[in-house]
């Protein structure tokens, strides 16, 4: 099962695209769409929504895992990244893939075992789970990687306990 | 010229179809995409986007208009309302179509002459402009109305300055 973790954003969307095989995780391949500061919006807009159109055709994922967003800071920023998600979810369901959302906490409980785990040992745990020399950058990467992890994980718990049940 | 007029979300989308002749403006059609609260987001995502797409493919507008949005109240509000957003600019820029921005006060300004204007008083002008029986229901579609009256007549005034800059 290949699943496509997105860390979205109208600057910098991180992608990350993951096989798992039984336990077994492997990264397919990832990077970032980015778009400049100083193009219109609906232009970022569509260069996010096409740039996430070629990646789901090209590396054909199975499932869709993004991060579910919380802002403290302004109203201004989660319009904008909003906006991407929008465009970012509809490219994924006008493929036919499902979209699971997990908020950081999830993320974290999933991959380090604590809900409160700092940035870095996610980022570290992900690295060793992916087998990976480096910590890719910029975050926006290693965070998709983290929701992808996070999915596959929540996916083999969920397996289980559908396992347990139908005993 | 024909103006669609957007007044975004997620559970109703208004949307206002007037063509500008000279300064004549004449209601062509308007109305709302409504999406059902317990589907999933993605769902509603899908519907808002392929209502929109339909709309613009029957009604053929020259310049679309949105309200630029602003929230006092909470961050998941703006963040589920930009998802909306980010799909219908996506649905226009695909058609070719430039997004025009207006701030509430702007179109406010526009319509009844004063940035701070009762929601009332704007409905009431645009009823009077478009010569309608009565205020269109709900309100996103009398606020997609008045955001496509706001930009013929920003239109207007930027093609007089334009004439007279030319002399």
């Amino acid at each position: 099962m290949r699943i496509l973790g997105i860390d979205p954003g109208i600057a910098i969307v991180g992608f990350g695209f993951i096989d798992k095989n039984g336990s077994k995780l492997t990264p397919v391949q990832y990077g970032s769409i980015q778009t400049e500061a100083h193009t219109p919006e609906e232009e970022r807009l569509l260069h996010v929504y096409e740039g996430m159109l070629q990646l789901i055709d090209r590396y054909k994922p199975d499932a869709v895992a993004m991060e579910k967003l919380f802002f403290n800071r302004n109203v201004t920023t989660a319009m904008s990244v909003g906006q991407a998600r929008g465009v970012l979810v509809l490219a994924a369901v006008q493929r036919g893939l499902a979209v699971s959302e997990y908020t950081p906490m999830q993320v974290k409980q999933a991959i380090v075992g604590y809900g409160k785990a700092e940035k870095r040992q996610v980022q570290e745990m992900v690295r060793m789970y992916l087998k990976l020399s480096a910590i890719p950058k910029p975050d926006d990467v290693a965070d998709a990687l983290a929701v992808a992890v996070c999915h596959a994980h929540s996916y083999t718990l969920n397996s289980k306990i559908n396992e347990v049940l139908r005993k």
